[in-house]
């Protein structure tokens, strides 16, 4: 069981230190501090727990800091930043394991840009010894990358030649799309095991700057303070991030206002999220007084710790079932305050994390299916979640065996759902939905903040299908028993190309293209066979390949 | 050893009907007539050896029937239009001879939409019975989806519930970003093996109409006159589509104008195309006359068979390296005349013919490496093929010990390089080399028409490396090798992605995303294991699935 929760005292490989507007994040990696045993981390090297590290330390610096402007991420080794992911790790690794610590560490990695973007938090890697791999993939993240000259660093993308994988967590595609790097020279590079630096490495945009050993602190501490100084980022006291409230009994995992039921004979996950018991706080200073407490930060962080256990700890709970129960007028008052306070440092951050948090959902390898009913408060915010998943199934009418004088239930689109919680490509789940057919996305945005019955939601295109109480629970068991039985990989791979229909970005080539040719690299002989170059690594014997191309 | 060459005089599985301004593709599938033992083609379902003759359908179409102007393609089996891909055939393939199967496939269906954008030759799909998986997908690479009302046809992608792969040719994309059948609703369609007809397939936009069978021959010829009415397309005699004229002596196999010689102990191809012998015909008529001896449609068709015969029967030989020899004067006077001609149709058809070779080369998961010497004429059209390749070697000087008095080499940018010969994103060779830098490409674009030597084409970064003769001969033999040493996975992995930077389109998400996922799961047990779905299909078992999610 992989536990998420870990906080700055109980780090082991990296550490946090502030000093006003910057904070640097080191890495020192406890060779004996791998997540599971059999592997040492030498060299800086990294497995799933030294990333649980730095998302939290990426999570606190956004909620806990808000002096904080300019991040300097460097190595605590003496001339190593970090070699990558461990390769013993790798290689023992199962292949969903694998898989599944590349997408972490992939959107870590872009929290880290969107701390840049949108938080006034610019990264910049203080490359001060060898960037490997993973390690220099860590560094692309970054918005400056600068590589000290001491004659012998590097910055380097071994995988292809030394392991026979790709490197997967972002790194071609950055190389290209990020840094524009020319593609023969990238070629050059991917396959250049020792790497590159000095000029090359600047004028090729692999690095922005080489500096000195003796310039070095001046001129790293130089790019903080100037990346800080055209930040916008206000706010003095931060929010902390106190420990989740998580309760689990069987299989029952529970939050404040969010509860999972497992059930392994369905392989299904009932997941409830609830809305909030009261009115939103006066303002932005009341809100932050509330901190984790804060309605939205609670439903988002519980969702968010929920989500990574979930993929990591039960891969065979292949279908998540979302339903929300609580007051529409409530949800629809926060929904409201998330938008009017946004220019709050606070509130931006709540924004900015649920945007990640649904981002998270739409790169998950399961089937989502919303259930609308009454009691529901799929709303603005919260019918978000609904519009991630891949279908909705919404109740016309009530449960006449349960609760015959209930309301019916409804569903309300909100300015939230137009734009402001984009989904990796762009653009927003409800312009995804009516792709190539703007007069739709035209007509749902003419009934922003009504109160829409199921009739009036299947009319508008937002649900799959509106059906009565018996059709319904036929429907549902029958939906859900069949997709249960079907193919995993292959509703994961459906599900990736359906999820993201028109654009393409960075991050959806990172997740799409360059993260399915790395599924179908790991999972091959040539990899991880007997005689696969991952399996021999450290051997002294390179990988024995099937020379075939494919 | 697969044979490309087909005419309609010997097909099997196709039949070409010409009458007037349209043209009819029957599909008839011999089930005795598999290109390999060990199945048979029942219900109009399709091998290789099928699809190799709707190529040359296709390729016919636009060069021997100018007049041609819509396509109907058609079952030729009472109530049958086509079952896709045979499962036995898939299931006793090989993993790379599905993905070559499948990466074939796709490129005539991107051909056929091709026709319909670029030569004025609109094909629709009058679906006669039922049109399952890959049948579907072909009539989703039409303009028109017609499907009979008989009370039981269909269309569908049962490939996810019934065999555990994706509808991996272009299917998945193009219902959600060509069709624009919203998202869930795909979801639901690729999951209901049963597929759907009537009302509910024309709502959801998985047909253009349903239509009676009284009323089926009248409508499609109407709909297919409509379409040749909307055709600029003119000509009335059309360029016959000989015999190509290739030889094969040993580990040489050569056509006019192009020769690869194979080593199989380097796993390497090397390539040469010959310039013309003399300037072009003097007008487009002349060229019309030439037919098929027109020196730049000589060099498509020879490089299209050869890339297709080597992708098929030579999978062990990674790298291909290309060199051209020749008068870059005449290379250019025929390269003026391509743009100045482009209105004829026979021109027009030429110049598009390049473009979908060229865009075969950039899918083709072999490492291309072009060679610039002295005697080359990589001008305009040729250099093409060079920025094709993932890496350019420019000598600088001569080769001293060879012919010390010869001329060194030049390169010529000219407008057929800024955006005639599009890649499959949208953008140019050019265009994408310089990818994120304007200023590059602006700069490139000043030197249109210019002879570069080594040293101009370096600074202008339009070769990797320019090296004098011994360099070259050192670097190369260390590349070459090298080359052939990494693991093809990854390598294929690696070009993949860095051939594409920048922008996607329905085409490169075929291809990448897609096409990266299929393969993923094609070679996972779940899908091609003994006891997986593709290996059990037609047994009466269901696939034994692992329901891990990765």
């Amino acid at each position: 069981m992989v536990d998420f929760d870990t906080h700055p005292d109980r780090y082991r490989h990296w550490r946090l230190d502030i000093d006003g507007e910057v904070a640097t994040v080191s890495l020192a990696v406890d060779e004996q501090g791998g997540l599971v045993p059999g592997y040492d981390l030498k060299m800086n090297s990294y497995d799933l727990g030294v990333d649980i590290e730095l998302y939290d330390a990426a999570q606190r610096l956004r909620f806990e800091h808000p002096e904080v402007k300019a991040v300097v991420m460097t190595g605590g080794l003496d001339r190593m930043f970090c070699a990558g992911a461990n390769i013993r790790m790798l290689a023992q690794s199962s292949h969903g394991w694998k898989v599944n610590f590349c997408k972490f560490t992939n959107e870590t990695r872009n929290g880290i840009e969107d701390a840049t973007e949108h938080s006034g938090q610019t990264w910049i890697a203080a490359v001060n010894g060898t960037a490997a791999g993973g390690g220099y993939e860590l560094a692309l993240a970054c918005d400056e990358i600068v590589l000290i000259d001491d004659g012998s660093s590097t910055v380097s993308l071994p995988e292809v030649p030394l392991l026979g994988v790709l490197p997967g967590t972002g790194g071609l595609t950055r190389v290209v799309d990020k840094r524009h790097v020319r593609k023969d020279r990238a070629d050059l590079f991917a396959t250049r095991s020792e790497g590159y630096r000095g000029d090359t490495a600047v004028q090729w945009g692999l690095v922005d700057a080489t500096v000195p050993k003796r310039d070095w602190g001046a001129e790293i501490a130089r790019r903080a303070h100037a990346a800080a100084a055209r930040s916008t980022r206000s706010g003095d006291r931060g929010v902390e991030l106190t420990a989740l409230q998580r309760r689990e009994e069987g299989d029952t995992v529970s939050y404040p206002f969010v509860t999972a039921t497992l059930d392994r004979d369905a392989r299904r996950v009932d997941l409830t999220v609830e809305g909030p018991k009261e009115g939103p706080p006066a303002d932005a200073a009341a809100a932050r007084e509330q901190g984790v407490d804060y309605w939205p930060l609670a439903v988002t962080r519980a969702l968010d710790d929920l989500v990574l256990r979930l993929r990591t700890n039960e891969p065979e709970l292949g279908t998540w079932v979302i339903r929300t129960v609580g007051d529409t007028d409530l949800v629809l008052a926060y929904d409201q305050q998330l938008r009017s306070l946004e220019g709050d440092w606070f509130v931006n951050e709540v924004n900015h994390f649920y945007k990640r948090l649904l981002k998270r959902l739409d790169v998950t390898s399961r089937s989502l299916v919303a259930v609308i009913e009454p009691g529901s408060c799929f709303a603005g915010v919260l019918l978000e979640l609904a519009l991630a998943c891949d279908r909705q199934y919404m109740l016309e009418g009530v449960y006449e065996d349960v609760d015959p004088d209930a309301d019916p239930a409804t569903i309300a689109l909100t300015a939230s759902n137009d734009g402001r919680f984009p989904m990796g490509n762009g653009l927003s789940r409800l312009a995804s939905r009516f792709w190539g057919h703007d007069d739709d996305l035209e007509l749902a945005r003419k009934l922003l903040d009504e109160r829409l019955d199921a009739r009036a939601a299947d009319e508008a295109g937002l649900v799959t299908m509106a059906l009565d109480d018996l059709d319904l629970e036929d429907e549902l068991r029958i939906v859900l028993e069949e997709r249960a039985s079907l193919s995993p990989d292959a509703l994961t791979g459906m599900e990736a190309n359906h999820r993201f229909v028109g654009p393409e970005t960075l991050e959806t080539k990172i997740f799409g293209r360059l993260t399915a040719w790395q599924n179908w690299i790991f999972v091959r002989p040539n990899a991880s066979g007997p005689d696969g170059a991952l399996r021999r690594y450290g051997s002294g014997q390179r990988g024995d390949y099937d020379y075939g191309r494919v």
